[in-house]
């Protein structure tokens, strides 16, 4: 299925780019010895990040949905994509 | 601080440098122009991956105090590591 809001997906690859920078560093602080809370307060940063992911991803559909619906378009599709998001996250 | 409890870290290590090939998939899922849900589907499936890490880190801080008690050796250090670890996920 091709995905419909796109406006913050730009946004969306950047926080994930750097997720990933993240969870690298976590694996060097392993390597490193660093002690478990380090290990813990970086890896709780980075479950706080993944859900900053998904609130802009929420938000692009939510604000999709209410585009189409000032211009009378039909927002079926944009609300199942919607409800199908967050199924997922709850 | 050094770490105390030491015998599940490269089960740690293993398993974030697993989440982190995770997160490499998505950026490239991003780039391919998958949809919202499924981009949501893996983000979800990495936070539970995280969490998974952190109940790992967790048991392996309480088993450190258990054989610290039963060899009666204090546990004080191995137990404020533990405190620090549950402070910083509730």
């Amino acid at each position: 299925m091709a995905y419909l809001a796109t406006h913050k997906r730009s946004d969306v690859a950047r926080r994930v780019a750097r997720i990933h920078g993240h969870v690298h560093a976590i694996n060097e602080m392993l390597d490193e010895g660093r002690s478990y809370p380090e290990i813990v307060h970086q890896i709780v940063a980075v479950r706080s990040a993944l859900d900053s992911v998904i609130q802009v991803i929420v938000a692009d559909l939510v604000e999709d949905c209410v585009a189409r619906a000032g211009q009378n378009e039909p927002m079926t599709e944009a609300l199942e994509e919607l409800q199908q998001v967050v199924a997922k996250i709850r």
